[in-house]
C-alpha cells in the first residue's frame, strides 16, 4: 500500500534510513494528521504481535496478564508527589466529555501506577497474597516537546508492556528487579539485540523509585537506544496508596514494590540492529513471512513451475513455516526487491532448470546462495533458517562489540562516543558527572553495567582519581 | 483476590446476580474509582484472551490486523456531519498537554472512521489495491451519561475488535456485510451463544451507514443484548475523506466500505447465558482452566494422593489441557466452591480410595458425576469435555429458543418482551412502529431476521394490516 520509488538511503546516514524504511518496508505510516502518532501498517504490525507474542510468553510464566483503565482522576495522580512532578509536563488531560466540562480532570497514563496501585491497595490482604506479579500491554501518553519519532519517542506509545509487583520485603524487591533483568536479557536475546544493563545515576532514576536499572542498545549510528527499565520502588507507592499486608504475627505492613517496561522501541531497535541498506533483515523466529517462494514463470512451462511452486508452499506451510508465494504478475527483480525489503530471510526461487534438477535455488536475505533438493526441502530449509539466524546474532554482536570502548580519559570518551559508547572509572559523584558530561558532550547512562562484552573492573575516577565502579557512558536517543 | 463472604444471589435476580458474579469470579473490579471504568482481573482477562484468539482467528483467514492512532483531531472528527451529530454528546476531548492548552482538541476515539480513513485515502489507488480489509483490537470510549455497567455499558470500552473494508462497488460492500454476519454467527457459534441478526431499523442504524445489521441475544432476564454490528457505509466516508481507486479504464471512483464490530459484551453474553446460582459455567473451548484437580489427602496416604495428582497433572498438560492442581491448605468443600464459581468445566478429584481402584472421580460443572480409569485419563477426561460443551450448546439453545415469541397482536408483543422477544410482521412504516413501541413498551429492533430458531413469514403489519416483513421486537439493553 506505499508507494515505492527512488531508493532507501544508505544504512550510513541512519537517521534518513530509518525515517524511510519504515515506510518502504511498511512498518509504520507516519502521515497521521497528529504530531507522535504513527500508524502501524498490517506487515509491521505483524512484527509486533510475533515480538509481544514472544514477551508475552516470557511473562506468563510467572506474571498474571490483567487491564486497567486508561484514564486515571487527577486526585489519584497527585498522590505520589514525586512521580506527578516528574510528570506534570508531559500529561494529556481530559477535560470534556462531549460537551460538558468534567468535574474531575482526568488525565491518559503516561504509566500506570496510579491507575493500578489504588486497586492493589484493595487486593493485598495477607502476606499470603504475596508476591503479586502481574503485568498489562496497553497504550501509554506522553505529551513530549522534543522531536518525535516513530517507536522511539512518541506520544502515543501504542505497545506498552508494564509490570508491576509487590513484596512483603525491600530485598525480595531487590530479587524481583534483578529477575527482570534476567527476563528482559532473555527477550533482547531472542531478538539478537545484545542490551547493557546498568543502574541509572540518581538524578535519572524513575520518578518514585529507590533506584533503576535500564537496557541500553547501540544504535547504527552510535546513540545509544533505552530499551528497558526495572524500578525498584521501595515503599514509597505503598505508603501513598496505603498497600498494607498483615504479616504472620498479624501486625499490618507495608508493602515493598517494583515495575518494569518494554515498549516498541524492541521494535526500533529490532529494525536498526539487523537492517542493511536493502532494506530490514529480519530473525527467522520473529519475521511475519520466514520464506519467500518466487517462481520464475517464463515460457511454455509456466504453469508446471506454478505447480511445483504451490506444492512446496504446501509442504513447507505443514511444516509450520510462515511462507509467502508470490505470484504477481511482476518481473522477479521487482519480487525480490521487494522481499528484501521486507526482511525474509531466505527467498527460494523455482524455474523449468531447478524441476529439471529436482531442486530450488535458495537465497538468504544476506545474498547467501545455495541450491536445495526437493526431496528434502523442508529440512534444507530448517537448517538455513537456523544457520541465517545464528548470522545475524554474531554480526549484532560484533556491532555491539565495536562500539564499546574502555576509556581512562574524558579526551578519550569524547571521541568513544562519537560512535559508541565509553566504558570508564567513576567515582560517583555529581561533580565528576557534570565535568564528565561538560567535556565529552555525553551523558553518564549507569554504574555496575552488565553486559557479556564489558568485564567489569574497578579503577581510578578519570576526573578525581577516587576509587570508581564501571560506568557506562554515551549519547542518548 | 476478592473476598469471599455471603452468597451469589440467585441468578432469576438477574441484576443482582450479574453485579456479583463479576468481582467473585474475579472476572471485573469494579471498584475503580472513574464511573464506567473497570479492572480486569487476571482470571477475567485470562477469559477474554481466549475469546479474543478465537475471533483474531477467524479474522486472520482473510483480514490484516493493524493498528491506528486512540487520538482524533477535532477537524477529523467534524468532517462527516452524520457521524459527529451521532458522537458529539458521547465523546472525551483531550484539550492539555501537560499545562498547555492544545492548538487542536484531540478526541477520545469513539470508534476509529476518522483516525482509518484518512489513511485509507492514502493507501487506496488503484482498483488492485482493493478489497482492503483490515481490523484492529483496541480501546475505544463513550462519555456514557446513563446508568453504566461493566462489560456492557462502559465508558472506556476495553476490547473493540473493529473491522474496515473497502470495495469497487456497492455490491461488493453489501457482499462483504453478508459475510461479517457469516463470520460472526460463526464466533458466536464458538462461544455456544445464540445470535438473532436483524437489520436495524433506519432511525437506529449507525451515524453515516447506508445500513446496519446487528446481533442480539437474548439474556437471562429476557431483554436483549447487541452483540455485534456490521454496517454498509456506502460511499458517505469515502466523499468525505476522498477515498479513490483508478478503476480499469483510468478514471477516478468512489469507493464503497462498511465496518463491523465485536466488543467485550461478547463476554457479558458469555457469562450471562451458561452461568447459574453457584458461578460461572465456561464452554471448555474457552474456559482458563479446563480441569480442576483436587487431592483428597487424608490420613496417612496425603504424600500417595499428592503424587499420584501431581502425576494427572503432567498427563492433562501433555495432552493440551489448560489444568489447575489444588494443594491449597483448605477443605475441599472450599475449593469445589471456588472452581465452581470459576466456572471450571470438569473438576477431577482423586484420594486413596480412587487410588486403590486405579481411577478418579470426575464431575462436570453441571453435576454430572463419574468415574474415569486412570489407564485411559487423557480420553475420558477430553469425551467428558466434548459432551460438557455440547450440553452447554443445547442448553443456550433452549434458553433463546423457548424466548422467541411469535406475535400477530401488540397485546401478545406485550407480553412475550416481559420474558424474551417478540417476532412480528411490521410494514416498515414508521408509524406503526412508533404505535408498536407505545403499546408494548419494547423497541423494533430490525427486519430481515435471520435465526435457526425463527422462520422467515410474511404477514399483515399488526398494525395498519399491509404487508409486513418478520420483525424483531424487544426491549434492549
Amino acid at each position: 500500500m506505499a508507494e515505492e520509488h527512488g531508493a532507501l538511503p544508505p544504512k550510513d546516514d541512519f537517521s534518513g534510513w530509518y525515517n524511510e524504511i519504515l515506510w518502504r518496508a511498511e512498518i509504520m505510516d507516519v502521515r497521521y494528521p497528529v504530531k507522535g502518532l504513527y500508524v502501524w501498517y498490517p506487515f509491521g504490525f505483524a512484527l509486533r504481535r510475533n515480538v509481544y507474542t514472544l514477551l508475552r510468553d516470557l511473562m506468563d510464566r510467572d506474571h498474571q496478564e490483567a487491564l486497567f483503565p486508561l484514564l486515571i482522576p487527577e486526585n489519584e495522580f497527585a498522590k505520589e508527589a514525586e512521580h506527578i512532578k516528574g510528570f506534570e509536563e508531559e500529561v494529556y488531560w481530559v477535560t470534556h466529555g462531549g460537551t460538558s466540562p468534567l468535574d474531575v480532570k482526568l488525565a491518559l497514563r503516561p504509566t500506570s501506577e496510579c491507575a493500578i496501585y489504588p486497586m492493589y491497595s484493595l487486593w493485598v490482604r495477607s502476606h499470603a497474597d504475596l508476591p503479586v506479579r502481574i503485568y498489562q500491554i496497553v497504550n501509554t501518553f506522553r505529551y513530549e516537546t522534543k522531536h518525535t519519532r516513530p517507536l522511539i519517542r512518541l506520544r502515543e506509545i501504542t505497545s506498552f508492556k508494564e509490570a508491576h509487583t509487590v513484596h512483603a520485603t525491600w530485598e525480595e524487591a531487590q530479587a524481583q528487579v534483578e529477575e527482570a533483568v534476567r527476563l528482559y536479557v532473555e527477550f533482547y536475546d531472542a531478538l539478537s539485540v545484545p542490551v547493557i544493563f546498568s543502574r541509572r545515576p540518581d538524578w535519572d532514576k524513575f520518578p518514585g523509585a529507590d533506584y533503576t536499572m535500564a537496557a541500553d542498545t547501540i544504535m547504527p549510528d552510535g546513540r545509544t537506544l533505552q530499551v528497558g527499565t526495572a524500578h525498584h520502588l521501595g515503599d514509597h507507592f505503598s505508603k501513598t496508596f496505603e498497600i498494607t499486608y498483615e504479616d504472620i504475627s498479624g501486625e499490618q505492613q507495608f508493602c515493598f514494590q517494583t515495575c518494569y517496561g518494554i515498549s516498541e522501541r524492541s521494535v526500533a531497535a529490532l529494525i536498526s540492529l539487523h537492517g542493511d541498506d536493502r532494506g530490514l533483515v529480519l530473525p527467522p523466529a520473529l519475521a511475519p513471512v520466514q520464506v519467500a517462494i518466487v517462481p520464475i514463470m517464463i515460457g511454455k512451462r509456466g504453469a508446471e513451475v506454478e505447480a511445483a511452486a504451490r506444492d512446496l508452499e504446501t509442504a513447507l506451510k505443514s511444516a509450520g513455516l510462515r511462507v509467502r508465494l508470490d505470484t504477481r504478475d511482476m518481473r522477479p527483480g521487482a519480487k525480490y526487491y521487494y522481499w528484501e525489503m521486507r526482511g525474509v530471510p531466505l527467498r527460494i526461487e523455482i524455474g523449468p532448470r531447478d524441476l529439471d534438477s529436482s531442486q530450488v535455488t535458495a537465497v538468504t536475505r544476506l545474498g547467501e546462495k545455495t541450491t536445495i533438493p526437493l526431496d528434502s526441502i523442508c529440512d534444507g530449509v530448517a537448517s538455513r533458517l537456523t544457520e541465517f539466524g545464528s548470522t545475524l546474532r554474531a554480526r549484532a554482536d560484533d556491532h555491539v562489540r565495536s562500539r564499546i570502548r574502555i576509556c581512562g580519559s574524558t579526551g578519550a570518551v569524547r571521541s568513544a562516543v562519537e560512535r559508541g559508547v565509553a566504558v570508564v572509572p567513576w567515582c560517583g559523584g555529581r561533580e565528576c558527572a557534570d565535568r564528565i558530561e561538560e567535556e565529552t558532550g555525553a551523558a553518564i547512562l549507569g554504574t555496575g553495567v552488565q553486559s557479556p562484552f564489558i568485564e567489569p573492573e574497578e579503577g581510578r575516577c578519570i576526573v578525581c582519581g577516587r576509587e570508581g565502579g564501571t560506568t557506562l557512558v554515551g549519547r542518548a536517543y
